[in-house]
């Protein structure tokens, strides 16, 4: 059993959802979730095919996003997870029809940041172990950083 | 902290599913989840209390199924970590409502491949750190590759 | 890359979910989860800020276990992971709402058992690879194991 | 076709929720939503069944509420038609449990007001075609009335 | 303003689900519900197109469901409603998936009961005010009722 | 009892969504379920509040649509109900979101067609029976419509 880490680079303006699935039916519904979610929405989505073919499954609306999806999963190797990169809307506008779509287990992230995949891998294949997930914390808010969130999220309108 | 391989075997014509819940109304909500979601489906679901007896706890309708979640789960030996065996059912089909239970907290995979479950160990107890679901991707998929894919969507009937 | 065990001590009467999401607005929409999940329900919750000012950010109506919660979310420091600590309340009444909401992307356990969370640590920051909950299984249920379960679950009313 | 109007009474300090189901399964589904979901709270629930024995089936864990959600069901006396009355808790926190539960159709109404259900009755039975649920509105709030209800909802804590 | 009662003749061993939506993509996603849902069901699925071409579209794996479905889509004759007609599977396997999808409005009801579907119609359409779904009950459950009601349910194996 | 039509006329490029709440907070929560849900929505919800002050609760980030979403819950006058009036984004890119915001009990309809309510009104409010979305079907599809409906959702990129 060996330990990697993978670094999955975020073009700019776009984030990134990585998870586990199963079958390639994922790729369409993946598709579909994302064009029926947000009309602006550009992405790629790549899924790795974990027997017979075991191909990197692509698709999206976007050419750019689409090879990033499939290199960054690819790089990844790890049999039934997903790569979505997304620009023109936030995880936050699809993660809820994400983890709605029957055959997404789970999200291991949804971030803008930077991301490094910590995969394992063992003579049968290759599993996600975990991600790095933009930096540490540096202490805990003060009255004056908690007021100054309420008053951003409430400035750029994603709260009342 | 030691890390291990423990691998699941999955009966023929068989998926798995493996999770994390909390508590032992898992077991039965679970049953619940596959008898009222395909009346045809075969199963046995086995869920490691983590306090108290600490017995594997186990249902199904399945007496093979029945013996072979509860070894899996004994197996990968980490708290509240359940194993579904699933027979004339797949886990697309149940996999949303298994998610929507009100007692389960993820799932790692859902699959017809051998899985190799990542636990770590400690004087405490065991964890699930990850699993390794099929083999890595050969390449990515070309264009004729993806009408396959389509084509092949919509033979078996999944996709319009 | 480094792998560490952090030990998180649940309060008592209390549970902990530990969970991985995007964004600050998590923390304020968490707490709408508790207070309009269970009216009852004393409560702290921590989210790890992964960009930017990188601050724990935290909410709750409980002075106690936001400061607990404060604690853990640092002392795990892994980027976008979020701990609440729940007393008057449990897990079942909520987990479903909590991964519902939108930023979230999933949950590493939600249990009362003392927690070891499994941590990776990079030089570009942390991430959380999997939990020690509870303590493994001492064997399989027999049928008067499964007779009291039964019973007791429908002692408690949890189960008709 | 005869269009009647039956009032539903609400008891002090209560809450009712009406809705369409299918399946006698569905009041013991309910019973455990509601325990599953605010420990504290107190309820009956009632479910007319609509072939066979024909029997209003009754669920809950307060007398009083049990008898009063009894006879509103058969007051109602439409087929599958189900009328929760909940204490110690509101709609709210259990509204989205209610309708995930997989035999409820649709939610008709979810108040503390009194309720008017508008009835239709043919030969074969009687059928839920709306309710009046409170008063109609008086105006359209101004900008006074706008910052009196945001600070409302801060107050009492649901909004942030 | 016209009211009418519009019998929907239920086929044997077969269930019925109406309900409101919006979008001629609901035919093909239901589709794709059921397909996904239940290897084993057979159905057919009819949605009223509202504008344009205004055609009853219809989806499904049985001839005979799929005309039935038309037939009764288009006896009602309301926009944006669908009929789903569906054997060897239950609505109670189906009905959160059918909830879930993401152009469903509301259901009306899912019943193997014979149903009066209760319309409007005005000089610019019809739609469905509500429905009479099996008979009126007969009293309330007693004592025995209610244990053979919770014999029954288990005996089924729907409940534990 | 008085039944009444009462148009809802849909400003151009307009969709609407009508349904039935309870309590203010939704709102506000439905605020944040289109501003989450799509960054490029211009939208205006309103909700009949039915007791106590009982106004028109007023929400959205469109002065116009705000203004047209009061006028049409006002001009409906049934107690919960809520108006949303939605540009730049469809139905389908937020009704799932919609049916899960934890005040919102049903949905009458999803269009953008001119609908019809039907109202039904007594001494003590008013209730919404049912809604007429768009005009009676002209017949069912044939095997030429089905292919030009399928190909019309691919070449919109709805479905793959």
């Amino acid at each position: 059993m060996d330990l990697q880490i993978v670094p999955v680079t975020v073009p700019e303006d776009t984030n990134v959802i990585i998870g586990q699935s199963h079958f390639i039916k994922t790729i369409e519904d993946l598709y579909e979730v994302v064009v029926g979610g947000v009309p602006q929405a550009r992405f790629g989505v790549a899924f790795n095919e974990a027997s017979g073919p075991r191909l990197v499954r692509v698709e999206g609306n976007d050419d750019d996003l689409r090879q990033a999806a499939a290199a960054a999963a690819q790089s990844v190797g790890a049999g039934h997870v997903f790569v979505l990169f997304l620009r023109n809307a936030f995880p936050i506008n699809l993660l809820n029809q994400i983890k709605a779509c029957p055959e997404v287990c789970r999200i291991f992230c949804a971030t803008a940041n930077a991301v490094q995949v910590v995969v394992v891998e063992s003579p049968e294949g290759r599993g996600v172990l975990g991600v790095i997930d933009g930096a540490t914390p540096l202490g805990v808010e003060q009255p004056a950083d908690r007021e100054a969130r309420q008053a951003f999220l409430r400035k750029i309108g994603y709260k009342r």
